[in-house]
């Protein structure tokens, strides 16, 4: 009776989403723009009840002595809820994808198609931890025209609840309908469950989270989804790397702030590299307290207390300060490791010789790679895109930081004279 | 034991095509345009074997007294063969769009970013009926630098694998592995069933087909899915409609050939049009042999005896000379009705009110929309795309005609010079 209840609710909730969904692709991107100004003053102006109702999450993750990356990535100060209402005035200011002609052309027929940018309809989010989560993606969703139902993790559920009820104030008395964003309130898995299921409401389901999270939902949903799966990324440092500056690029990747998924959980280094390189990089490692997994050649060279490296190793992400050492051969070897272990989310090369990197941009099958730079610059608002709904590391539809344009469809419009086929 | 040898076989072939797909993401344009214009030399030159192995099954098909459209799309005449050589030294000709920049873009930090095409990888299509769609994917997907697995259906068996036979021999002696077309002989559903848990091998599955091929795939899928399904096409003739224009687009969209997805289904007419449209247009669609479901004013207004319409009419895709008609007050009727029964694949208005059409291409939501001419168009070959591996009536990645490019998805090469994250 009570999962009936839930049931309903869900279906109620996805089909109040569809009806607004409609009405949010017509309205003017200056109502949205207002409503996303409105929505990062109220998130300014409610800044002393956002951490307190982060507290409670807080205390709970505590009481449970969750691990430390965990209650970093839950925790929101002055500084990140700032942040939070800075990407909604940034999402403002962004372009309108919507009606935009991705392309023109006309048929020898005399036929005229204009394939036009359409939001994609009503998108479901199931996510953990990161509370900013809510307010980021109802902005990007909102702006681009979508309705949006977010699932939370119910480690964040305090501040989940509130930043939503922060936002959805300033719907009111707007064009658009309070169906367009809505929140599962329900701890129930159940909850998830029967929304994978409504594919006649849902367009699209993104997932972002661990292992567990993604594998429940690519296997239950009946809607398509687009993973937001881990980041295995790695760094190879090359035997023609400028020793600076991959020094500075992997000690960022690592050390900046690990427990997200563009940070590096795998380091390579060349053969003809490493005698020069490790034994200064992993004494910085250390001293930021970063626990070194090494392979034989690393524990060879280094010759402080290292942990073995297994093949576990090298499929794991840490989220953590944690990093997994390989000395490898030569570059194709360096490429066959990403490709086998990665996680085809970001990876880097550290070179100074042009074709060598062209090589590991065209052979490393990744979303994101990366020729003397940090993994972490993996992010829709490093890339310039206002903010992000994640990084997707599924090859379909968005590949990478999705940001606005990756939250919309398109359709063919064709203008004719009476053309009929022959 | 025979279960796990045809286990065993599929996950050979995926293994392959996933290899192959390394190999094909790097061959030279030049390269597939030689084996693509080989392809259609020899479909050419075997034009005989090819009609008399679809003769078996069209003999197949008349023994088990198949209907006359699933006859018509499955044989293969001189005619037909020519054009699927056509179609393949067409996509020879078409760009290659591997490696192509999509984006180019700067950031603040001087980090230069590109999106570029890159292949999708492994494509599984899986269809029914039309045999040309073998050697039209196999092409598209050669192309596109991606590996293809195909199954066709048992109805097609003869054909299929002749055609697949041919194109074979034209990888012989190339760079290209011939691991990167394959054809999955089995009749068994088993097949289909191994095939679409192997998403460590196989990035989309392309179903094409009926209500329960799609719904089976779907189900089963643990591969990304881009669903061709059923087309039902209406056809709205509007108060301000060019009555001549219309009559032609109506007749063309139903009669010129009824079997295949872009055909019409439904005809929408404003009571205002009826009373001059509806008599004559109906006695010409008698004429050619049309079967008329219609609703109670089309009934009232054509005096002929007329079949009446039900609910079930309205969702229906006849793929037949069958077509349901109703007279609609106004715009928004015609419109909520297509929203509400139809597939979301072409829709078309006829009308000479720019007003009105630009109403209904905003509120319709479908793949392609049409003012003044014949959904028929709904083709990747019409609409310039060279040939099509289908029509998508998802709205994610692909939707309508799916071409070269979108059989490709992209990836982002960011070029640095020791950036690192702040």
């Amino acid at each position: 009776m009570v999962q009936n209840q839930l049931t309903q609710r869900i279906v109620r909730m996805a089909q109040e989403a569809k009806q607004a969904a409609y009405v949010l692709a017509g309205i003017e991107t200056s109502v949205k723009n207002a409503v996303l100004k409105k929505m990062a003053q109220n998130i300014l102006s409610h800044q002393k009840f956002l951490i307190a109702e982060n507290q409670k999450d807080l205390k709970e993750a505590q009481r449970k002595h969750d691990a430390n990356v965990l209650v970093d990535r839950l925790t929101l100060d002055d500084k990140r809820i700032q942040e939070m209402a800075r990407c909604l005035s940034d999402t403002a200011k962004l372009k309108d994808p919507v009606g935009e002609a991705m392309e023109t052309f006309r048929r020898p027929n005399g036929l005229l198609i204009k394939k036009v940018r359409v939001p994609i309809g009503v998108i479901g989010i199931i996510f953990e931890s990161r509370p900013n989560v809510t307010s980021d993606c109802i902005g990007l969703c909102l702006k681009s025209g979508n309705a949006v139902i977010l699932k939370g993790g119910k480690e964040a559920y305090y501040s989940n609840q509130a930043i939503f009820s922060v936002l959805q104030k300033a719907l009111k008395g707007t064009l658009i309908p309070m169906g367009a964003i809505q929140l599962v309130s329900s701890n129930d898995r159940q909850a998830v469950h029967v929304l994978l299921g409504l594919d006649q409401y849902v367009d699209v389901v993104i997932p972002r989270g661990g292992e567990g999270l993604i594998h429940f939902v690519a296997q239950h949903s009946t809607i398509p989804v687009i993973k937001h799966y881990k980041g295995v990324c790695h760094t190879y440092v090359s035997e023609f790397a400028d020793l600076n500056k991959a020094h500075a690029i992997c000690y960022n990747a690592k050390v900046q702030r690990p427990g997200v998924c563009n940070a590096m959980e795998t380091m390579l280094v060349h053969r003809d590299s490493a005698i020069r390189f490790l034994p200064g990089m992993i004494a910085d490692f250390k001293k930021a307290g970063v626990e070194i997994r090494g392979c034989p050649m690393t524990r060879k060279i280094v010759k402080s207390d290292i942990k073995k490296a297994t093949e576990k190793d090298w499929e794991e992400e840490y989220l953590d300060l944690i990093l997994s050492v390989r000395v490898v051969n030569n570059l194709q070897q360096a490429i066959d490791h990403i490709n086998m272990f990665g996680s085809h989310h970001s990876d880097a090369i550290v070179t100074e010789d042009k074709k060598e990197a062209e090589a590991f941009l065209k052979s490393v099958d990744s979303a994101c790679l990366y020729v003397n730079a940090s993994t972490r610059f993996t992010d829709g608002y490093q890339f310039g895109f206002g903010a992000e709904v994640g990084i997707s590391t599924d090859k379909l539809h968005a590949r990478g930081p999705m940001g606005l344009e990756e939250l919309t469809t398109y359709k063919y419009l064709v203008y004719g004279k009476g053309q009929i086929r022959q």
